[in-house]
Parts: structure tokens; C-alpha cells; sequence
């Protein structure tokens, strides 16, 4: 039997626990989005408050708060904004014409106005962090921005490998969703001042639930609904992105079929037809239930990563939060 | 008679005192321009090692030097990577086709990647930054960088705008171009542990040297040929930025012509023999020499800004370099 997760919270406890961690966080965001041009504001609250699930500064929160900060909240927009930024420039990148169920923003202000904002959101980023003393909080963020825009650029050059190894995805989505998810956890415990072991733990953490939350994507663009998703679903063939539910299924389906699969990826970006049919063929061999095993194996990985963090009369309220996060991420819908 | 500058060196002693510290100023870019990923370290090569005169890595050098630093080129990089992720986005906003005289990195590698590449080049600046013990340092950066995304915006929104007064045209160019050289400056100076009074006088110095930098781009667009510039010219017209040339002109030129000159800016980019009429009406109105009389008022200016830093005995010869770029910045002629 597969393994079972150590630590889950009724869905309306963890439901209220997040929201709770949310309203501050966007609090903060209120407070830090400001510039000198009120179009800036404009077209970067069009992403921010467009009903983001705020998931990456309730990390930095709960982490920091989990590491003993008492502290104020101001650094966790930090995350929404590089989040948030990174999703402006892909959305140019791939010429994406939905977000979050509404008109992307680059159709609404132009891919001009949206480079420029994205921009703006890394540089309000980096100094919400050199607030921070601690040297190692801005090291923490530049080595994730880093790898981040490697990591794009790796997706970019995948684009279209119909032969692409899964070690090469496991890298893309490591770089482009895990390393941005371990650094809100990550800093959560530098800004609370944490140990090096607390913080590695933390990171760790991070980094299971950033690839596990990123699987269940990939499993979810194969398996799930627009109406669910907010976005059109189907969509990473008809981009030619090459994730783990195709990468199984051409790995494990009748060798007979195989080249007739990748013929049918190649065809979807401009035939919706062939599309509909390669996605068929990826469920039917078993690539979305493999993928959401994985991102379970995955999401049990970052609740043992905490392991060592739950003292002997069990973990404290933030890191049952924590704890609780890994199985939500791998049940969630959308 | 027009005021006249207090320092000039001859041309050759100024190219080799340059050119010495462009040397390990290339050399940093060589050693700390690495990824992961070759293909970013192709497409950043491609822009950063096609010819830039490195003006903002030589001023931080000299501005270290100035203030007493006998510290590493290291961080010098800095500001010929936010230069050139600048420029990789600024490239895909304007559709540029030439960029130093040859194909624009975006026609070459796509404005993904070159979007994505700029991002990375943003990344390693801070980076560097990070490494610098002195928080004034990153501090310095963060507040520049936002300032210039801001300026981005300000320059877009201001596009086709034939009736931009004065005062945003200055707007504009201060936060694109001149708070960068301005921070170049300012950091080399906080890199050498300057007081408050130094590090102030080297940041007014750049900024003024820097107005006066993109004063004299602006004239050249208006006065200059593609042969000399390595870009076309006229191309502010063609894509609807209006600059001091036309707004001098448009402000004293004959009023029954005034409605016709923003007829013809307006025609400009769909109409070539309107840019022409405009740009032959521009300098037949004094546009190009009023806007050179205001590039020099700021080269002074930047002379002056470092008058409470040179002894009673004379500059020292970083001082005097200094004082030397303000008249060849003003005296160039690409």
C-alpha cells in the first residue's frame, strides 16, 4: 500500500489557518505596491489582486512563523511580486491569452507595458529584501531569481523536444516552480533568524512542495476541466511543453504506438484534433495517475523534510499548517 | 560667452586612462558572466561583448577610485548587465532591428529568450551586489532599478504624445538613463567606504553626466547619420518619442507652423518623407543646437558637483578623469 501522509487538518481548519496568514500577507501587498506612476499600480494590481491563492507568502509566514518570528509580514509580498512577475513575462513568452480565468494581462495593457511592469516587480522585490539586515536573506533571493530565469530559458529551449528525458523536466520544474517555493520557506526562517539546520529543513520542505505542487499542475493540464483550472487546459501540448504525464506515457505505452504519439504532440500546437487525441492516448496509458503518484511521493517527502523540526510533544500550530500543506497541494482540484 | 569647462585632457590621454579600466572592467564581465545554461551565456555574450564603451563599469571604477578604493573590478559588472538587460527589453518594446550597428540580439534569438536572458542579466546584478558587506550598496541598486522600470513605463505611456512638455521629456531621461550612471557613481563610492559628502557629490556627478549623456543621444538622432550613430537615426520620430529637439522646436518655432510639426511627428512613423520634413524643421527651429546647450549646462554642472572634492592642491588623476569625461561626453559624436 502506498504511503500515507503523517499530519493532515480538516479542510475548513486549514482553509481558516491559510486565510488567516493571507489577509496580512495581502496587507502587505497594499501596502508595498506603490511607484511614482499610477499606471504601474494599475496594471500590476490587474495580476496581484486578481485572486492569486497567495499561496507563496503564506509559506514565508508560516515558515517564518514555524521558526519562531514573531515578525512583521511586510517581506512576504516579496514573493507574490517575483510570482507575479514571472507570470507577466511568461505570459509574452507564451503568447497566453488567459490567467486565472480572465484575460491575461499582456492582452489587456500590451506586451510592452507588461516586460516593463514585470521589471518594476523584480526590482520591488529585491528591495523589499535588502530591508532585511541579514545578508543571507538577499543571497537567498538572487540565487532563486537566478536559477528561476535559467529555468525559463530551459523551458523555452525544451519547447518542442518531443524527446525530452524526465530528468530534463524534473530540472525545468525544479528551477521554474520548486526553487521560488523553497526560497519563500527558506527566508520565512533566515528573517526569524532560525539555525542552519532549521532553515535547510525548511527549504527542503520547500522544494518537495514546490515540485509537488508543480506535478499536479502537469497532471491537472491533462486531466482536469477549463471550467476548473481557470485556464485552458490541454494547453502545455498546444504550447509544445513536454511534461511528465506525455514523458510516461510515451515511456510506457505499446512501443507500437510510441512514434505515433510523438507525431501527435508535434501536430497539436497547430491541430486541435491531434491534440485531443494525444491527450486520450497519455491518459489511457496511465500518465496522469503516474504523475500525481509522484507528486504524492513528492509531497511526503517535504513533510519528512520537517521531521526533525517536530519536537517530542508533537509540532506546534505553524507547523501542522505546514505539515497539512503537502497532502492539500497533491488533493486540490485547481 | 557660454560658460566653459574648468578640466579637459587630451583626447588620447583620456581614451588611455579610459581604455585601462574598461580592461578589467571586461574582464569581470568574462568572470562572472557564467550560467547553467550555455545558451544564456551565448545570448548575453552576444549583446554585452559587441562593443559597448563600458562608460558605466569605468565610472564605477574611477568613482571608487576617486573616493580611495583600492578594491577588485568585480562588481563593476553590475551596470553593464542591468545596461544590457535594459537594453535586451527596451529592444523588444521599440521592435528594434539594430542594436551597435548590427542585428538586435531579439532579431537574432527571438524576443523570448531575450526577454528571459534580460531577466537572468537583472539576477546577476543583484547577485554581485549582494556580495558587498555595505547594505547602502544593494540599497543603492534597488532604489535605481526602480526608478528606471518606473521611467520605462513613464517613456511608453509618454509614446506618440506630440504635445510632452519639458518637464516629463527631463523626467523621463532621468530615471531611464541617468539614474542608472548616477548610481554607477554613487556605488563605487559606497564600495569605498566614502562618507555621505563624497558619495552625494559622485551621485549628482553622474546624474548630471548622465542627462547630459542622453541629451546628446537626442541631438544625434536629430543631427547625425546611421554610418556615425550604429543605429538609425530619426528613429525617436519614426517610433513617436519626442525628445528636447522637437519639443524646443515645437515651442519656438513660428506658431502657424507649430500645428503642421506635430502633424508631421504624428505622420512620422508610417510616413517617411513626413520624418524627414520634421526632422529638417526641428533643425532649421535650433532644436539640435539648444538641446546640445542643455547637454553642456549639465556637463558642467557634473564638473561642479565635484568641486568640494578636490583638494586645494588639484585633482588627484581619478578626480581629473572625471572631470575629463563631462566635456567628451558633450563633444561625441556617436
Amino acid at each position: 500500500m502506498a504511503a500515507s501522509f503523517k499530519q493532515t487538518l480538516p479542510t475548513d481548519e486549514l482553509r481558516r489557518r491559510v486565510l488567516a496568514l493571507a489577509e496580512p500577507a495581502d496587507q502587505a501587498l497594499k501596502d508595498t505596491l506603490t511607484s511614482h506612476v499610477p499606471y504601474i499600480e494599475q496594471v500590476s494590481g490587474y495580476i496581484i489582486f486578481s485572486g492569486g491563492k497567495r499561496l507563496r507568502p503564506v509559506l514565508y509566514l508560516l515558515a517564518a512563523a514555524a521558526a519562531g518570528s514573531q515578525g512583521q509580514a511586510r517581506q512576504a509580498a516579496i514573493f507574490e511580486y517575483l510570482h507575479a512577475a514571472t507570470l507577466l513575462h511568461d505570459d509574452v513568452v507564451d503568447e497566453a491569452g488567459l490567467r486565472r480565468g480572465r484575460p491575461a494581462a499582456r492582452t489587456k495593457y500590451g506586451n510592452d507595458a507588461v516586460i516593463l511592469v514585470g521589471d518594476f516587480l523584480f526590482s520591488k522585490s529585491y528591495s523589499l529584501a535588502a530591508e532585511v539586515a541579514d545578508h543571507r536573506f538577499i543571497n537567498a533571493l538572487t540565487d532563486c531569481t537566478t536559477i528561476m530565469a535559467e529555468g525559463q530559458v530551459l523551458e523555452l529551449l525544451f519547447t518542442g523536444d518531443y524527446e525530452l528525458a524526465e530528468a530534463d523536466y524534473r530540472r525545468v520544474i525544479q528551477a521554474k516552480t520548486a526553487v521560488l517555493i523553497a526560497a519563500s520557506c527558506q527566508m520565512g526562517a533566515i528573517f526569524a533568524g532560525a539555525d542552519d539546520a532549521t532553515i535547510h529543513a525548511l527549504y527542503t520542505y520547500g522544494m518537495e512542495l514546490g515540485m509537488a505542487f508543480q506535478m499536479v499542475d502537469d497532471a491537472l493540464d491533462y486531466a482536469g476541466t477549463e471550467h476548473e483550472f481557470g485556464k485552458p487546459v490541454g494547453h502545455d501540448l498546444a504550447e509544445g511543453k513536454i511534461t511528465l504525464p506525455f514523458i510516461f506515457a510515451r515511456e510506457n505505452c505499446d512501443p507500437s504506438q510510441r512514434g505515433h504519439l510523438i507525431d501527435l504532440a508535434a501536430a497539436a500546437p497547430a491541430d486541435p484534433a491531434a491534440q485531443a487525441e494525444a491527450k486520450e492516448m497519455v491518459r489511457q496509458a496511465g500518465g496522469v495517475e503516474h504523475t500525481m503518484a509522484q507528486a504524492k511521493a513528492h509531497a511526503l517527502a517535504a513533510q519528512d523534510a520537517l521531521a526533525a523540526l517536530i519536537p517530542a510533544q508533537g509540532p506546534s500550530e505553524h507547523l501542522e499548517t505546514l505539515l497539512a500543506l503537502a497532502p492539500y497541494v497533491v488533493e486540490r482540484r485547481s
